[in-house]
């Protein structure tokens, strides 16, 4: 049995944490299995390192990020080796680029590209454990790369895929995926599994233990996740597109809450072919970045069109749209809202599950500035002061604490 | 006109060091020289790392600590070129391996066995001032080497004799190579020019701006070595074979002390062939280094044999002497000694320079324990207590404060 496992930068922490986690390396190894470890760097290294670069520059080089941001993770990697091999354990740590990790040129954001296993397979066939410095690859100029926000969790399921092991687990300070914030709704319960999509939809939505990035990639390479915490022992919460044990699937998995929206709403715009195009264009080239988009049906030749984005970004929004003054009758800006989202598989196939929110937020006295939806999700731009009343009214309305 | 500069764990210590560091660059570059800057790590990081390791294992694998290792480096080299970019100089940083930089397999203390140029060539034709992360390089199986103490030394006079560069720069927190230390004797001359195998007498003996190696190196390839101080503009000195501007050889160039010695004598020792092997092999097996041997003339069927070794390994030495108790009538151990050297190549032509330095102490009432000469040098053994006195003395004597 092949298990990729990865350790996020809070779980290698400090040099006692790394002691930990090699206890449970070993532990997994006792047990038979065939091992790839995927670490990041010790938590708050990568900030110091990005911090010392702008100490020089507000805008360094990325090549070069790429090669500073990079060493982090090789320490990291080396120190959880050497403890393994005193524990007895052959093991051996490869760089991003020993692992066969091969990327595109986007120096700071990369893509992986393909992963060539020969070494690793011949790692293990050796009978070592393998440790993989996270968040980092080469490209095909050998100029060493990282992944971007995540990274780690990227390379971890991208081995899992390329080595097709039997599963990709997750080690993070947080015991699986939670029906909601347990900070908002203490009643929030941890779901014992997720499909990709609904967790895609959950993660965009800030639920932060797995980035969007890495369940695209095990989704597309079928690569089955458990995320798990490093500090205890629950069984976690797996993400894949098996069948739950449940016999009658529930229809909403969870709620997820993201404070940082800012609503622009624009009246009156000119029904005119292109003009949402030349918009979003606009935002695009400001590199300001659009959540959710609804446009009205239009009425007298003008429609209404409404858009988020992120709060620190509503300045150069509202900025960009006065190019668009004689297309607008009036516009709105709104930094004090929030998004509340109810995601679920199960609602493709009932009808109803949108209603029942509308309902029960209204109950509660909460109004609806925006909706927007998709087959398995339902969100809503509501008033930020509402926010965590909203939760907790729809975690219950949707009976998440039974 | 290409020059090679190296930059010491203390030139790049803290942000505001590497600041300094960009600075001088800059000029350099500002005054038309293509540049290969090799640097080390920010000082304390390494041996930050290593502790780290330490805390996991006493022995920590060699290949491991070598990934470990390598990184503080690469910090340095990507700050330093964040650094020059942000000041518009084009620059570029490598890693050993991007260099072009090969090494056996001997992890921790691997040997450079070539410079593959292409890279750095290109990178200097297309304009680019290159940051090179010292201390190490990849093995044929692209596994991370690092080089052994004083490696990025070792990485910048190896750059600078296969780029053929103009001259290497090696900086640190000295400014250039001193008659001895002047912490001993605040007379003592910095030296405009020394010959390689001069350095090479006196890097052994503890003047420490050089490692051994790296002139070894430099004089193998040929490479003009200038040491000179990261913090202020004074010409350093230069090492290389070329003659000096002085129409007159100076006999002696330096002294030199080693209080880290500990002494062996073995009196009666039988006087059959290959004792004195055996005695060393079992050194050698046991680890133990040993720096100065003496033999004296054999008499009535015994000699009497004497050697120096780190004062740290005198009981292992006194125990590996054990097993020769039927070969030797008796031995003193002495753990209170130093060595103090004279070297100058000006010795090899003139008689008497021995004669004036054994006179010279005498008359000061210093006791030579042990005495060893080469064509360039003459090492003394003498009680620990007289070094600062025997080091001035001798200091005088040959007129180095002159």
């Amino acid at each position: 049995m092949l298990v990729v496992q990865k350790y996020g930068g809070t779980s290698v922490g400090t040099l006692e944490r790394i002691e930990n986690v090699a206890s449970r390396v070993a532990k997994a190894r006792e047990e038979g299995k065939d091992l790839v470890v995927v670490v990041s760097a010790m938590s708050g290294e990568t900030n110091k390192l990005i911090e010392y670069a702008h100490h020089f520059s507000k805008n360094p080089s990325k090549r070069e990020m790429d090669m500073l941001l990079s060493s982090g993770e090789r320490v990291t990697a080396a120190l959880l080796a050497i403890a393994l091999n005193e524990m007895g354990h052959k093991t051996i740590a490869l760089t991003g680029r020993q692992a066969g990790i091969k990327t595109d040129d986007t120096h700071t954001y990369a893509r992986i590209e393909s992963i060539n296993t020969e070494r690793l397979q011949e790692e293990i066939s050796n009978g070592n454990i393998i440790i993989v410095a996270g968040f980092q690859g080469i490209n095909h100029n050998g100029e060493v790369t990282t992944l971007g926000r995540g990274g780690s969790d990227l390379s971890a399921v991208a081995l899992a895929g390329a080595l097709k092991a039997d599963a990709c687990e997750i080690y993070s300070d947080v015991d699986g995926i939670y029906t909601t914030d347990p900070r908002i709704e203490p009643k929030a319960k941890k779901l014992d599994y997720i499909s990709y999509d609904e967790m895609l939809e959950l993660s965009s939505l800030g639920a932060k233990v797995l980035q969007n990035r890495s369940v695209e990639l095990a989704k597309k390479m079928g690569v089955k996740i458990i995320a798990k915490s490093s500090f205890s022992d629950g069984e976690g919460t797996v993400i894949s597109d098996e069948k739950g044990d449940s016999m009658e699937e529930v229809l909403v998995s969870g709620v997820a809450l993201d404070k940082n929206q800012a609503r622009v709403s624009l009246r009156g715009v000119t029904d005119r072919p292109g003009i949402a195009a030349e918009i979003f264009t606009k935002l695009a080239n400001e590199n300001i970045n659009v959540d959710m988009i609804i446009q009205n049906a239009s009425e007298n030749g003008t429609t209404n069109l409404g858009f988020t984005v992120p709060q620190s970004e509503i300045a150069q929004a509202k900025e960009a749209m006065e190019s668009f003054d004689h297309d607008v009758d009036g516009a709105d800006y709104d930094e004090g809202v929030a998004k509340v989202s109810i995601v679920g598989v199960g609602m493709k196939s009932h009808s109803g599950v949108a209603a029942s929110a509308f309902t029960a937020l209204a109950e509660n006295g909460v109004n609806i500035e925006m909706i927007s939806t998709s087959e398995i999700k339902v969100s809503m731009v509501i008033d930020e002061k509402f926010s965590e009343l909203a939760v907790r009214v729809l975690h219950e309305v949707y009976g998440l604490d039974k």
